[in-house]
Formats: structure tokens, sequence, C-alpha cells
């Protein structure tokens, strides 16, 4: 099952359709689910030889590059899942709290589908990028002094106790959309990675992730399931340290979240799939940042680097020859700020606009 | 010859490999260019019912959004072949003027060759995402006090006397990869559009897609060409009122450019597809921006917004049961602060993080 084995009919010819209509028989989705797509899904995945070079032992690393998605992230995947059957449901509102990218997801499919969007967002700490689209979408924001797990309290009693569905990573067919990133990854390599390395914030991602592999197992689309390497930002890493994080701190705000719903889950994965979970300092984030962009053209938001940079720090682990998945969770577009801030180009301003003054800058 | 009936082998098994290797035989490669990509292309076509509503007469309404390529711009689809050529002639560095797109991708195609990226910009006038990348990317860049056309015409003197490759809309690669647009919009619908609304700010990406479309005509690929309706910002449109603008001003910073390289070619464009060219204003750009934002779930920049405001200002030329397509050329994300300053979200900020304040903001 590739993806290009994988066409639905789309005006009489052939085309990428959106991950539900791609992956329709392992979705829990009848005749009456209305769909509600921006044909998320199929996003590529990369070779990075310079990553794959610096791990040496001829191990084999890729990036899936989950910020091409309609909304710059993998939260896209989920979102297309809760919202169609929100929508199945006559839902008329939906609600989530989010370090942004999930707002944002949230925001777009809703508005498609006709629905009104609510938003608690951390005050001051949602990147630039991801408050835009929550508003270009036109969602109603709430901006809460508090953090993010703060605000995950708040939208789940608010969806208790009024018509309002919650599409967070609680809601369930979140993580059966999140699945297809796994499907897609066997389709293209045409087997299970050895090694999935994959940030860790709420800890949804991973345990979707991992249904996923296993499914795509049981469907002899694979003969073996990857081993889940999970990497959370030190100062927000409550799973590796075995304790809530109060005032979770990282630049790397997509996984700014101290208390992970998903925690249990994700301990689970762990032990199934006999794999690690360990922190990277920020320090270490913006380094593997930095080695996407200069060296291989590629630019993640900060929270993604986490795999890549958790990757470098325990590469000694690695056996050879392995082949590795590394996932980019956002679009770096989504944070320019930490771009600006961080970034080791040589910028030249003020130029006069003559011949003269650019060859003598340029040092010809 | 659709999307999915053009798999390329990708470590055994099937997966979108990039356009070059999916169009390989409409393109100038041969088996000594060393392909540099980053799997670009494949963007979804994604039909707009709040447009074609709005347009009526049962016309049909798509997009093609470009902005979800890697580097969030049609630009990429240029950039893999110029790049991929340069790479292959032993170039070493390579230069552009850019209004941000050209040099955002051009920096990332280049460093993953193995390329230094020398990138002029117009000081002040490049949205914070597109400046950004090319910092990211580890571009040197120069912003000069000038607008673009100036930068134009200085890197194409640098490139002239220097070994630098100019990798601008003049170089013929770039128009080579942008025309597979064109194929790809008929391998989803089957057929060629009655229309193509495109932005038009160096008039190059009108030019490739018109290649595109005849070429795909010439292989029986479909049986029709689109009218090009040409999409110009008000206070930038240069070919609509038949002169140069000294000082172009537009919010569409993106096609902010007063003497277009490509105007001659733009000109043949519109006269053999029977195709018209109008100015749209900042006002109705913003209008329609909005409109695909929070009716769609697309977020694209400024500049983008002009295909789809230009088709909203001719809807009465339109037949009946058209269908059209209308070009997004770069992700919304490029440009977070057009998005913060012009939105119809309503934003509550610093709430007491409690259940009370949340549901009295929401009306509840």
């Amino acid at each position: 099952m590739t993806v290009n084995q994988k066409p639905d009919t789309f005006n009489g010819s052939k085309h990428w359709p959106g991950l539900i209509k791609a992956y329709r028989s392992f979705l829990p989705i009848s005749d009456k689910t209305p769909i509600i797509t921006l044909q998320e899904g199929s996003t590529p995945l990369i070779p990075v030889d310079s990553i794959s070079r610096l791990i040496g032992k001829k191990v084999k690393v890729y990036i899936k590059y989950d910020g091409l998605n309609p909304t710059g992230s993998f939260k896209d995947r989920g979102m297309t899942m809760a919202i169609s059957k929100a929508k199945e449901q006559s839902c008329k509102a939906v609600i989530c709290a989010s370090t942004g990218n999930t707002s944002a997801s949230a925001a777009a499919y809703a508005k498609r589908g006709g629905m009104k969007a609510f938003v608690l967002i951390p005050e001051g700490y949602v990147a630039q990028g991801k408050l835009a689209q929550a508003l270009v979408y036109g969602a109603e924001v709430l901006s809460i002094k508090g953090n993010f797990d703060k605000a995950l309290e708040i939208v789940q009693k608010v969806s208790d106790n009024f018509p309002v569905t919650l599409v967070n990573s609680v809601n369930p067919y979140r993580l059966q959309g999140q699945k297809t990133a796994a499907f897609e990854i066997i389709d293209s390599l045409g087997e299970s990675p050895d090694f999935l390395c994959i940030p860790v914030g709420n800890a949804g991602n991973i345990t979707a992730y991992w249904m996923g592999f296993n499914e795509y197992l049981k469907a002899s689309k694979s003969t073996k399931v990857p081993k889940m390497m999970g990497f959370q930002a030190k100062g927000s890493a409550p799973i590796v340290n075995k304790k809530i994080i109060k005032d979770p701190q990282t630049i790397a705000t997509a996984i700014r979240i101290g208390n992970p719903v998903n925690w249990e889950k994700a301990l689970k994965v762990k032990e199934e799939s006999n794999g690690e979970f360990f922190e990277v300092s920020d320090e270490e984030i913006i380094n593997a940042y930095k080695i996407l962009g200069q060296k291989e053209g590629i630019f993640c938001e900060p929270a993604s680097a986490a795999s890549i940079a958790g990757l470098i720090k325990i590469k000694e682990r690695i056996p050879e020859e392995s082949n590795i998945v590394c996932v980019l969770t956002g679009n770096g577009l989504k944070d320019p700020d930490c771009a600006i801030k961080n970034n080791d180009a040589i910028f030249h301003t003020n130029l006069d606009p003559s011949l003269d003054s650019v060859i003598k800058t340029m040092g010809l």
C-alpha cells in the first residue's frame, strides 16, 4: 500500500485526496462522515545526508517533514479526523487549549467545516506565526495568564458542561488521524525504519505513530516496528524526570508542557517498542535547528529540531546501518523570531544600491 | 499522466520524488545532472466552495496551493531546476535579487547543494518570515537602500562579470521548473481549466504556466488551454498601466515590482491565450485574503490573494459552468505581520486562568 497505489478519484482523474480518503480502511469513518479536508498528509520523507554523516556507521537518516501540512504542522492529520467527526455529529463549535499549532489547525478545519472555533493559549508563549494563523482563520482566541496545562484543564471542563466539542488529543479521533504519518513512512521506505526519533510534548504524537506502526505490521505492510525514541526539552521534561513540571521553560514552545495528557500511554510505547526517552537542552535544539537550515535547506520550528538534537545526543547507541526517521512536526515559519535570533548568516544592511558597493561587500 | 501514475522508485518503494524526477521527460535534464531536491511540487489543488458560490453561475473554483512547497512558495519549482543545473556546471555560488521568496528558495537549495548563496533584498520591504528563511538557510544577505528592480539590475551585472550564477527568473531553468505546476493542475483535473488566475509581479510565473499548458496540450494530456488572467497590485501595476513604475507600492510585497523582466513575454501570453490583465487594490487583496482564511481555512501571503481578488473583481466576465484555477503562490506564514494587522478575529487577552473567566468570556 504505497501513496501512489492509493489514488482517489478527483474530478475524473487521480490526485492525493487527503489522508482520510487515502487511508479510509484504517480509519473510523463511515459513508455518513462529511470529510473536511485541506488535502493534508503525503508530506516529504527527505534524506538528510549531513546528519547521516554526523552519526556515521553507514546509518541512513530521513526527516518526515510534517511542517508541510496545510497549516504547517502535524496537527492537521488529527484535525481532519476530529473536525470531520464533529461535523458528522452536527457539532456547531469546537474548543482546544494550545501552544499554537493545535489552535491554528483547529481554527482552519473548523472554519472550513462551517463551525466556530474557540482556542485557549498561554499568554506570551505562542510563536508569532501561530497566533497569526488563529486570527486569520477567524478563531475566537482567549489568551490566559497561565500555561498550557492550565488551559487544557479549563477547556476540558468547558466541553464537559457545554455543547462545545473538545479537539485536543484527548479526542480519540485526533490520534487516529495522526497515526497515518507512520503509514506514509512505511509506504515510502517499503519497510518500517529501525528507529523513530520524535519530539515529546503532550505525548499524543508518539502514541499515534506507535499505533500506526503496529497497525501496518498487523496488515503485513511491514515486517517490524521501530524503537520509539522520545525527546523532551530540558526544563520541560516531565516524563524523563518522572515528575510534573509546574513552570516548564524552553525555547521549544510547542513542547512546553509540564503535565502531558498522554503520559501513561507514552510510557507504554517506550516499553513495548524497547525505546527510550531523553531530554535535550535548548542549546542542543538550536544546534540541530541550524544544521538542518544551513546544510539541508530545511526550516523547522525549534521543538521539531529536538528529534535531530536527540539523535545526535544518543548517536553512540545507534547500531551500524540503521534506518532512522526523525519527525519534524512544525514549519519553521511558525516562529520567525527564533530564526532571526538564532542563525549564523552574514547580514549586511543599509547598503548603497550600486554595483560597486555590492561587489565590495561580497569581497569580489 | 497523473501524479499517481508517475511514481519513481525511492528506496525500493513508491513516493513523490520531487518535480524533476516526476516530469523528467519534459525537462532539460540529463543523466549527468545531479538532482538537488526537497521533494517540491505535488501541491494541493483545493476546491474553494465559498468562492465558487460568490462567483455563482455554477462556476467551480480551485486554488493551487503552492505555498505548501518546501520553502513556502512556488519559487521552489524553478529553484530545484536552476540549482541542479548550476551544480551540474560546477558552480560554487549563486546570486539573486528578491522580494523575499526567491531568496528563501535560492538559499535553501544552494545550501542543500553545497553552494554559497548571495541575496540582494530591498531594505524594509521583505516580509519577516522570508528574511528569517534567508538567515536560517545561511545565505549572505545584502539589504540595499533601493527597490527590487534596482537590486535585479545589480545582480545581473555581478553575474555578468564574476563566477556567480544568477538564479532570478532570467535564468531559463527557473521557468522550466515552474511550468510543472500547469502539468499538476491538468493531472489533477484530467483537463485544462477554462481560466487560470494568477498574481503578476516579475511575470515569470504566468509565462511558465503558459509554457506548461501548451506543452501538455501538445503531448495530448489536455484538449485545450486556459485563458490566462493576470492580476497586478494597484500602485505596482506597470503592465496594466503600460508604464514603468519608479516607486511601486502595495501591501503585496511579493509583487512589488515596477519594471518586470518578463513584460514582453507576459503580453504574448495574454494575446495567445485571449487572456486579460487587471489591477486590484490593496483593499480588494485583503478582502480576498480574509475570505480564504475565514471561510476556507487557507492562509496565503497577500500577493497570492491577488488571484482571488482579481477573480471576484471580474466575475461578470466569467461564463456559466467555467472551471477556474487561482494560483496561491506563497504561504501566509511568510508574512505574519500582515495577518496580525488584517483579520476579523475576536482576541481576548490577559484573562484569568479560571473556568469562570473563560465561560463568561465565551458568553456561555
